[in-house]
C-alpha cells in the first residue's frame, strides 16, 4: 500500500460557506480561541528541533505591520485557524521564541502528513495573495473578501480567485520499463515522471498525449488517473496518471529535459532498495538511478507501479 | 459505451516548443496558408445553416481594430491556425458573407466533436486575454508573448499563464441510487451532479469529499475519477467523479442549490427514455426528472451509471 500523498490531508473544515459572512469572519479574528499560522516566503513558522510543530500563535501577537491574514477554517477543536504573512515582521522580530522558519518541502518531509496538508494549504493561499494584489481586469488594487478567498475590485467590480494550475504528470509504461525523464538542474542519477501544465481548454487526458509527445516523441493510449497531489510551488495540482507506450523513439525533443531513457522493473526497484538500505552512490557514470524523493507524487507513482498497483 | 465528452479532441498540434519562437510565429502570421478563426464575447463564427462550419479566414482579412490573435496551434495539413477577437469589428462589418456568431455551447452540441473541441480551445485562450490584460502582481499593462499563450509585465517582468480553474463533479452512489442536485436557475425538473471549485492545496479527492458535505451535508468514500471535460465558461476544467455514500441525510446546506435527492437507477433510465423517445413532459408537480443535456459530464456521468461502466 502506497502512503498518501504528501500535502494532503489537512484536518480542518474549511467553512466554505461560513466565511462568506464578513461578520462571522471578524467575530472569529477577535475570538480569544483563535490561532494563526505565520508563513513567509520561505516557508512556516515551527518551533522545536527534533519533532518541529507548526507554530499557532494568538491573533493578537501579531504586529500591525504583517501581510494579509486569510482564515483557513474551523479545527476539530472547533476554534478558527487563520494564517498570517509575516514575510515584512519576522525578520525584524522573531514572532514567539526559539519560532524558525521551515522551508515547505521540508515541512512536507518531516512533518506528520495532516500537518504537511495545513502548511501547503497556508502557504498556497498566502503566496496567492503575495502576487494577486491587483486586478487582472483593469489593473487596481483589489480588496480582500470572504476572509481572504476572495479578492474584489473596488473599480471595475471583478472578482478574482486563488488560482489553482493543473499540471499531469504520468508514467509511460511498456510492459516491464517505465520512461523517465531528467532535467539538467536535478542531483546527478535523478530521473521523474514526465509532467507538464494542462493548456487553455484541454482535458486531462489531452494533457498527457501532448506532454508525452512533445518532451519525448513517444505516442500513448489508455491514460489512467491514479492521483492528485497540491503541490504549492506556487498553486500547482499535481494530477498522477500512468499511460500506456503506442509507439515512437523516445528521445529530448522540447529542450525541457537533458534526457529521456527507459528504466526497468528491476532497476527502478534496485533503485528504491538502495536508497532504503543508504547504499546509493552516484557513480562516475551517472547511472545509478536516484528516484524522486517521496515528498513527490511521481514517487508514489514509481511505488505504486513496483507494488503492482 | 459513453461517448466521449463534449469540447475535447481537437485535432491540431498546439505546436508548444515552437511557438516560443518570435520569428516562426511572426513567419506564420503572414504565411499565405496560415487561417484564423474568429471568436466574440458571445461565441464563434460559423457559415452555414444545417450544418455549421467554423469559418476559417485568411490573416489578411481581419481589419486593423480587431483584438488580439493568438496561435492554435499546426492543423492536420501543416496549415497554422489562429483565432482573433473580433467584438469590436464583427458587429460594424461583417467579415465574411453568410457569417454568424455560433454560441459556444451551441457549437458544442452541434459541430461534429473535433471541432468543438477547437471553438472551445479558441474561445478559452481569447477569453483569457480579453479578461487578464493586466499584471496581477503590479498593475501594468502585460504584452502578448508565445503565440498568445504567455502574458510578460514590462514593469515587474511577471509572466502570466492562461487560467484553467479544476472543477471537481460527482456522482454520489449509494448502491442502485445517486445523489443530485438542482439550482434554482435550472428549467424545471433539472437535476444534475454536484460540483465545486478545486481550493488552493486541495487533492481531488478532498474537494469530492469536502462540497458534497459543503452543498448536501454527506460523507463519501472511494472516489474515482472517471473522465474530464474542458469547460470554458470561462476557464474551468470539469473532473468527474464517482464517490460512494458513507452517510448523512441528504439536505441544502450552503445556499447554491435549491434541491438535493436521491434519484433510483429506474428514475435515471426513465427519464433517458423520456427524452430519447420525446416524451418527456414537465408535470405540475414538477416530479420528473429532467436530465443534464449531453453537453455536459454530469450526463457522461449518468450515461456511465446507467451503462454499467
Amino acid at each position: 500500500m502506497v502512503p498518501p500523498n504528501t500535502f494532503t490531508g489537512a484536518q480542518l473544515d474549511r467553512a466554505g460557506p461560513r466565511r462568506r459572512d464578513a461578520a462571522w469572519v471578524q467575530e472569529r479574528l477577535h475570538d480569544p480561541a483563535s490561532r494563526t499560522l505565520a508563513v513567509t516566503r520561505d516557508g512556516i513558522l515551527v518551533s522545536g528541533e527534533e519533532e518541529p510543530q507548526l507554530v499557532r500563535l494568538p491573533l493578537e501577537l501579531i504586529p500591525g505591520g504583517a501581510g494579509t491574514t486569510v482564515l483557513l477554517g474551523v479545527e476539530p477543536d472547533g476554534s478558527a485557524l487563520f494564517a498570517v504573512d509575516v514575510e515584512h515582521v519576522h525578520a525584524h522580530r522573531p514572532l514567539t521564541p526559539g519560532a524558525r522558519v521551515l522551508g515547505l518541502r521540508e515541512a512536507g518531509a518531516l512533518l506528520p502528513q495532516e500537518v504537511g496538508g495545513l502548511a501547503a494549504y497556508a502557504s498556497a493561499l498566502l503566496g496567492w495573495h503575495r502576487t494577486h494584489a491587483h486586478c487582472a481586469r483593469c489593473g487596481a488594487v483589489t480588496d480582500v473578501e470572504d476572509g481572504g478567498h476572495v479578492r474584489r475590485c473596488p473599480v471595475c467590480h471583478g472578482e478574482h480567485h486563488p488560482r489553482t494550475d493543473p499540471v499531469v504528470i504520468m508514467l509511460v509504461l511498456d510492459g516491464d520499463r517505465v520512461l523517465l525523464g531528467r532535467q539538467p538542474s536535478w542531483p546527478r542519477g535523478r530521473y521523474s515522471a514526465l509532467a507538464g501544465f494542462v493548456e487553455a481548454a484541454e482535458s486531462l487526458e489531452e494533457a498527457v498525449a501532448r506532454e508525452v509527445l512533445e518532451e519525448a516523441g513517444v505516442t500513448v493510449r489508455a491514460p489512467r488517473y491514479v492521483s492528485s497531489q497540491p503541490w504549492p510551488f506556487p498553486s500547482s495540482l499535481m494530477l498522477g496518471f500512468t499511460a500506456e507506450y503506442a509507439g515512437g523513439e523516445a528521445a529530448v525533443l522540447d529542450g525541457e529535459l537533458e534526457d529521456v531513457r527507459w528504466f526497468t522493473r528491476a532497476e527502478v526497484a534496485a533503485a528504491a532498495a538502495a536508497e532504503a538500505s543508504g547504499t546509493w552512490e552516484a557513480t562516475d557514470a551517472g547511472a545509478t538511478l536516484l528516484l524522486p524523493p517521496p515528498l513527490a507524487i511521481a514517487r508514489r507513482l514509481l511505488d505504486g507501479w513496483l507494488a503492482g498497483d
